[in-house]
């Protein structure tokens, strides 16, 4: 670490990734260098390389900072509420919350990422430690719920697409203080939590079996 | 028509939208302008713009294009399928079809009109004519099968969505020739049409009824 504490290196790494976010949304993700980013943080021309290998590195480091953000607020949800929509739409909405200050940015970063062979898409292989972590935090979501056996399995992956398109919904969404996507997260939570419980009728079992088949087959990540 | 017959002057439109996608896929969108598309089309500087008042009209043209491209089709399989899925399935595919060999240029265009507020989004106002012109083949689909009826107004609109669904999965194929969409289509429109008949059991009614009155709630467009 070259002398650094590793509290010192985190706090310059946040740094160096606070201020290329800014950069990003300043001047666009493919115009700025690493060589800008580490003028702009205060640091000597080659002092982003040190830390970061390139600028899709950086942006890792901030998709883990806004998960380790989100994670204390998620626990505490999964800690207190019993019912099966609101430990879902809790656990969308903390993610939500603390990525507010960079909805531009993720704005920006959408346009980069929606093609999922793309490294940074949340899709690709590169992202699957997180994607991972973020599908088990779902999982647990389910505990203590009675679940279709062939849904369950795959259910913390489905409950990801969702959460996927709540926050395409959010990176979209014009209402004031993005008030509509919060609503919609509760609603539609509500209506997820009522499908899981309906998937148990013998009836839908078929249906269900078939959906999670397709899913597994077609799946892009 | 400065005494073009409509016939020629249709003609040349063509040959500028045909021109103008090929230097939008290899110089970009907002690089390319007007007066290279003329100077590309054989034509005098200002003569895209007698036919044309922005790139924007460019591209919808395009849509309309690609759109009567897949009409002839669409029409053959909601004369000769009566099965649902086959019915759904067909109509999606054959504008898939029309569409392939202009994919790489949808990605492009995928990156600009993400965002629903984009007039060109299919989401955007502006694109409500040719957007409910595509619903209504979706609404022919239906005929001849029985439906919820909370389900049946809305049916056609999420029908839509399905299909831009499907359009977005095939964007991202990298499957040879794409025909793992294909096989996808095919199959998710079976699981849609058992879908459509597991709606009418009363015990879904009231999940059917939330759901469809979420949908209209928050839908984009």
């Amino acid at each position: 670490m070259k002398g650094k504490t590793p509290k010192k290196a985190e706090l310059t790494r946040a740094k160096i990734v606070d201020v290329a976010m800014r950069l990003f949304l300043d001047q666009g993700f493919e115009k700025t260098t690493m060589r800008e980013i580490a003028s702009a943080a205060g640091l000597a021309p080659g002092a982003a390389y040190y830390h970061f290998e390139s600028k899709e590195h950086l942006i890792f480091d901030f998709y883990e900072i806004t998960f380790q953000k989100h994670l204390p607020e998620a626990e505490k949800i999964l800690a207190e509420e019993k019912g099966l929509a609101k430990r879902i739409a809790g656990v969308v909405k903390a993610h939500l919350k603390v990525s507010e200050p960079y909805v531009e940015i993720s704005k920006v970063l959408f346009r980069i990422a929606a093609d999922p062979v793309n490294p940074l898409s949340p899709f690709s292989k590169a992202s699957k430690d997180l994607r991972d972590r973020n599908i088990e935090i779902l999982r647990r979501c389910l505990q203590g719920h009675k679940l279709d056996k062939t849904l369950a399995a795959k259910l913390p992956e489905l409950l990801w697409m969702y959460k996927m398109g709540m926050i395409l919904y959010w990176l979209h969404d014009t209402s004031p203080k993005r008030s509509k996507t919060y609503e919609f997260v509760d609603k539609t939570s509500a209506l997820v939590a009522s499908l899981i419980q309906l998937s148990r009728l013998p009836v839908l079992s078929g249906f269900s079996k078939k959906a999670v088949d397709l899913f597994e087959a077609y799946k892009i990540f």
